[in-house]
């Protein structure tokens, strides 16, 4: 499969470009002209420049933020990689409805709209408020014995995230997390993990959910021997669309699609934890512009999560030690993003506040 | 001057306690029970763990947030170790009256009331809304000459600081940032800290508001000068209230006894950056209790203040590269330490969201 198999996918990448760097010159330029020391709010400034360039020179306040949360089933659960049984998914999507989950709360308190999208989940939901039927199929296939996707699954899942960006750049939305729910989903994560960052598994596996000693290195023989059985024998470096195929999931693919879509509507994203981070890369693997549009929530324990962030060259907002998914960490960040923004927007500068400036 | 030299420092820090360890326990035990795998939440757990147990087992949301920020001018200034005019000290206190500054955008944003106390600027302010006139005397002493504050100077500073904190617990507020504004404060912030942590001058001692490399080294060779002078014969470890009295500031000696003040009455206060973590290094140095009630804000780019972290066993929220101080980093936090405390408060539990448990 190519991303000319499929002419949205073609049509989205071709239509990203880099933000202009005289909006971000003019943004540092107003940065330093505001009543504090220069560069003395430190990280604050990258991100206001960042998200001021991205929106061509003007950022409208109150930004309208919104979380979008994945949802998908893994077949590769059958291979004991979880903790948690596969219903997990489907009664954690119902959790999200009744408003019971962390991503709620923290949705609810930071004024971000939630979104939650069946992409694969292995249950069938009724009609139910709240969220968003884009069932590919109920799960992904069991990427031990075939690739996770068929052809016609993967492209679907990616139009899905593709779609939902359109949808949110309709909205006018301007600042998005992206986020996932799916049993077993650090295993695809790691598997993706190791290919693009050619890490040993070990190194980039984690204990997902909490995983004892001995089950996390059952993860780790299983994601050997799935690489083994995709990519043993290739000499060259799989391609980012294949990666995802044959070692993805689902809501890996939707949310490739979306942050590439996003980026193409030009609307600032912050990437969740492991695995969102994990569709993050993959984004930027086939389009390496993306990677202007997206700003790091956290640094979860996942282990291979900094790998990945290294790879995509992206300094973490916040290190918190948490691995929960969901968007949480993505959606604590938007009150820093926002606080940026604000500073950037409502300072005095040196002159209409009639204060000294350093001496030379 | 001993503690015992000011009767209500002496009463308020007998009357400190720690937090009841089974209310510890308690808010541990719910945490677990919440729809997310066991300590998932990483850091937003024990932040709300501690919270809960420093209002001894329950939390009234929404927080009622403060800042106060703590002003004063340094006699240390004439000796060139600052970047800015003293006169900045004076125009910032205005700035911050005309909610120019970046203290006034995050205080707004983050709904905390911002309170500004002149405890020793060296200007003449009228009667202006929203500014507290407890000013000691108009700035402290050059310290490289004299004390930085005579007996009852330092007694009268610490007092504005207990007598905030007695109102701050009469008007019931929740979650208080302390910051400070003072041209020259990190001079006295790093004399502070070397005598405190025992390190050397040069590792505790940084650009401040922006020095170049020469004027920096100069700073340095200030300070060794000053702790030469006071602390240069002496053969034993001089005593907290010493080490403020002979270099330290009017407003950091205020926030000093805020930090008792409000620790006293159970209020959970977040520190800011270097010079606000150097007032909460000398009240734990006072009386150790206070750390119980204190969070770190965030790293700053101050050298010396992970030093002062690290004195107090305090692992700071943020590290987003800030050095900008006014309770700015502080405030930062703020929605953090609000969204664990939702987490808290507001998310299912296993069993009354209907969702499996981990397999054992």
């Amino acid at each position: 499969m190519t991303r000319f198999d499929n002419p949205a996918l073609a049509e989205t990448i071709a239509s990203i470009s880099v933000p202009d760097p005289r909006h971000h010159a003019q943004a540092r330029s107003r940065l330093d002209s505001l009543t504090k020391p220069l560069g003395s709010l430190g990280r604050l400034e990258s991100i206001a420049a960042q998200v001021v360039a991205i929106r061509s020179g003007s950022v409208d306040l109150p930004l309208k933020k919104a979380v979008y949360v994945f949802a998908a089933d893994h077949g590769i659960v059958s291979e004991g990689v979880s903790t948690y049984p596969k219903e997990v998914t489907a009664q954690m999507v119902m959790n999200f409805l009744s408003e019971g989950a962390a991503i709620n709360v923290l949705a609810r308190l930071h004024h971000a709209e939630l979104t939650v999208i069946d992409v694969g989940v292995d249950a069938t939901f009724g009609d139910l408020p709240g969220l968003m039927h884009c069932k590919v199929c109920p799960g992904s296939q069991n990427m031990l014995n075939e690739k996770a996707m068929a052809d016609s699954q993967l492209m679907t899942a990616i139009d899905v995230g593709l779609e939902l960006a359109r949808s949110a750049h309709e909205k006018q939305q301007t600042l998005i997390a992206v986020g996932e729910m799916g049993i077993g989903n650090t295993t695809a994560a790691s598997a993706i993990t190791a290919l693009l960052t050619k890490q040993p598994v070990a190194a980039v596996t984690g204990k997902g959910t909490g995983l004892d000693d001995a089950s996390t290195k059952r993860k780790i023989n299983v994601i050997e021997a799935v690489l083994q059985r995709h990519f043993g024998d290739s000499h060259s470096k799989p391609d980012a669309l294949n990666i995802l195929q044959c070692v993805g999931g689902l809501e890996i693919a939707a949310m490739t699609g979306f942050f590439l879509g996003a980026a193409r509507h030009r609307i600032p994203m912050i990437a969740d934890g492991f695995i969102s981070t994990a569709a993050a890369a993959l984004a930027y693997a086939i389009e390496p512009k993306v990677k202007e549009y997206i700003l790091a929530g956290h640094c979860s324990e996942e282990p291979g999560h900094r790998f990945l962030l290294q790879y995509l060259g992206l300094n973490p907002i916040l290190s918190l030690e948490m691995r929960l998914g969901e968007g949480t960490g993505a959606v604590l960040a938007m009150p820093i993003v926002e606080s940026a923004l604000r500073l950037y927007t409502e300072m005095a500068t040196f002159a209409s506040a009639g204060v000294s400036e350093a001496k030379a």
